[in-house]
């Protein structure tokens, strides 16, 4: 898809640059796609689109190119890590869940410890973006010692690093063992919620069916 | 894809027969898909696979077909409405955000009620699924009611029907023009963060940059 075509990169922490190079690109006339992996929408770059263009009086409209005062943007939804890791593992998030980076580069610590607690006080399954980096080694520490305040010890967690990647690794844990040294920047962790169980290691959040019918086959 | 196959079809409310026959189908030899729209994993079927496969003592393994008493069972990630309605929209879901069915089928209206109150006192983005139907009439006047009590009245809410359907609808409004009456089963509904914006039609929650860096053009 890409031969041919000219490539911009950049690297991390530089991605104001980049999605302005991208914006500049478009308003010049020239289509550019802006890649991300996963969703662009999910902690990703579409919102910076949004917010560059505001700031820097870029109108968008629809059409399809720039005509170097107003854009068409158009964004393409993809397979988030949260998908991509809940297939993988089985099915944790087949009900309510909340999904919290644990990133604080952008956003104040006191709010992800407390949208921590609020999540696992009311039953959601959690799904954990950016649990550590090399700099940032102590947050999943202080995540995993605010869930246990709420959660059973023997919740099962899954932790995949590369989903659908070369360097995919799918792993089940518990709560309590959960090792924060086992994780990067490119895990995304599943914290199970009361009623998520592991099933010949599958790790499954139930939707409720079994409350309401009986699931044993001689009653079907 | 579905040219010269079998296909079992079965309606609303008939999801444990639907799903125990496709399991029926796969132990006895045949390779056997079921189908969901957006991800299987997200509020979809993959998890009543492994409930029922766990409750009539059919064991998982590796490998391509069933032997009569063991599957092998691959769940296949897709694009979840939270995804493509959030692409339609824009981008509202690239900070933490929090999703929640309205549907008190199968899960108590109370445990509901406390995640609706969690995640808005916690600053969630939040994504209702199954906001409404025929029968439930009532859940999404509450939850509304729920959601002023912590968040501003001006808050932006995207409602998205059918995404990427053809019958597909996209509207913006505010929390509290919200009207319940305008939506129906196939809706998906976003409701705004504190930080949430509308800019030329498009809903943004902002990832944190904005305070980070300045973003406008002159000091890049």
């Amino acid at each position: 898809m890409i031969s041919g075509k000219k490539i911009i990169v950049s690297g991390m922490k530089k991605e104001v640059d980049r999605v302005w190079e991208a914006i500049q690109t478009a308003l010049s006339g020239t289509s550019c796609a802006l890649v991300s992996s996963g969703d662009p929408g999910i902690y990703a770059l579409a919102g910076l689109v949004f917010e560059l263009c505001r700031e820097n009086n870029v109108g968008l409209k629809d059409g399809n190119i720039g005509d170097g005062q107003s854009l068409y943007v158009e964004v393409v939804p993809g397979i988030p890590a949260l998908c991509a890791g809940a297939a993988l593992l089985g099915a944790p998030l087949v009900h309510d869940f909340a999904a919290i980076s644990l990133s604080d580069i952008l956003t104040p610590w006191e709010i992800i410890e407390k949208r921590l607690s609020a999540a696992a006080d009311a039953d959601f399954v959690i799904v954990l973006y950016n649990p550590r980096s090399k700099k940032r080694n102590r947050q999943l520490d202080k995540a995993k010692e605010i869930l246990l305040g709420y959660r059973c010890s023997k919740t099962p967690v899954g932790i995949v690093t590369g989903a659908m990647r070369e360097n995919q690794r799918v792993c089940l844990t518990t709560l309590e063992n959960l090792e924060p040294h086992a994780v990067d920047m490119q895990t995304t962790l599943f914290i199970g919620n009361s009623k998520t169980f592991v099933f010949e290691n599958k790790m499954v959040t139930p939707r409720g069916y079994g409350d309401k019918y009986d699931l044993s086959i001689t009653n079907l």
